[in-house]
């Protein structure tokens, strides 16, 4: 019928089973905060993200001389170096460097996704980069929101609709999936306000409640680099440096 | 902070475990076809609706005499009295009976809310209702959407949509759910031409691919009946009729 590749969103952890397809570039979502983090980590010349699940782990790490970003609930752990904003991985701190960088729900999401063809980070930052390398891939793609808690969440849904709208311009993908036509209407309602859309998010308020929706614009701006974080083994790299 | 009554919307069961609520009325919803099928069979008659999730369970009821409704890929099976569909229920057949549903997706919703306040089973054709019941009640609302195969599904979160906003018109209700602000969203979006929007649904093909779709306009259709079906027990009977 056709050999177009398909799209499909997946907007909690708690459903990925259902979507599973490892023949797929997984594209792991987290806009606030961690993907965005990670990318930033990048950006500013981190050579290697280790992400972890458990503080058990971040500080065990720590314990064997890296660098750690480490929060819960929006405070710095004591043994961490840092906490997990985006703003907090600055080229001092993280240039050539490898980082721990600790967060339950992502870390959760690529250990899901780990049998995937690859498994990227996405997020507004490097979104162009991803569009590019999935279209020049003509794989499957299947788009993992991490949400809330296992619940959906808006910030990644809609980035979800962005992500999905950019593919499908190019001939090389469809999607018969309920869930990517959804994300696409959202993202048709928010794109023209995208803060005051995402004013309506509750995680935006659990963020603003704790003093840290500072990052909220920086989290939702397009196409500040061409990197794209890559699962490699258990580490996240360049995507330019996967075969190395 | 308030007194307002919190309004969840759940967009499948495999997230059901994080939204769950005792002390809440939960309201199924299965648009194509379950909880339209089930209204139906109370509004020509039926005294009695027992849902089933295994053929072998309807066949068992079967053997002890019971009217059956069960198929599966859109073939009545071989021991039922008829098929799934709305249109199967009619007053002819199900008047002053008690009717087995035979409903994998929509028995397991059942069971897995069975815990809570209420257990409602909601559609179109109940709509105004619900909502006056709901609004009465001041009580917690979880909506409760079947989706399809445990992913999100358009039909059903629309539906979601549209008892959302129809809540928040009176006063006793909030929320700050992102998939109830998504629900709406959509509804917003597919409320000026339904059928239009729900032909993007891929649950809406597979109906089509077994020539069952012609049960589209009528499982949209507002306000049919002022019945509600509720759980009592193991069964579903007339809300009107849950403190015989």
């Amino acid at each position: 019928m056709t050999d177009k590749k398909k799209i499909e969103v997946c907007f909690t952890p708690a459903t990925f089973p259902y979507f599973k397809n490892d023949d797929a570039i997984v594209v792991i979502i987290d806009i606030l905060r961690a993907t965005s983090a990670i990318v930033t980590a990048f950006m500013n010349g981190a050579r290697q993200i280790i992400p972890v699940g458990t503080l058990e782990e971040a500080m065990d790490y720590k314990n064997r001389g890296f660098l750690v970003a480490a929060e819960r609930d929006g405070i710095v752990r004591d043994f961490a170096d840092f906490g997990n904003s985006p703003y907090n991985f600055t080229p001092e701190r993280v240039k050539n460097n490898d980082i721990v960088y600790s967060t339950t729900n992502g870390t959760n999401c690529i250990m899901m996704a780990k049998e995937s063809y690859r498994v990227l980070i996405g997020a507004y930052l490097n979104h162009k980069a991803l569009i590019d390398y999935m279209v020049s891939e003509k794989r499957d793609v299947l788009i993992f929101c991490a949400g809330w808690k296992n619940k959906f969440n808006l910030e990644d849904s809609i980035y979800a609709g962005s992500l999905v709208t950019d593919l499908l311009k190019s001939d090389e993908f469809f999607t018969e999936c309920d869930s990517a036509h959804a994300s696409m209407d959202l993202w048709s309602i928010a794109k023209d306000n995208l803060m005051g859309y995402i004013d309506k998010a509750a995680h935006r308020h659990r963020l603003k409640r704790n003093n840290l929706d500072d990052v909220m614009e920086y989290c939702h701006t397009f196409n500040q680099t061409d990197i794209i974080p890559v699962l490699k083994g258990k580490y996240l790299v360049e995507l330019s440096n996967f075969n190395d």
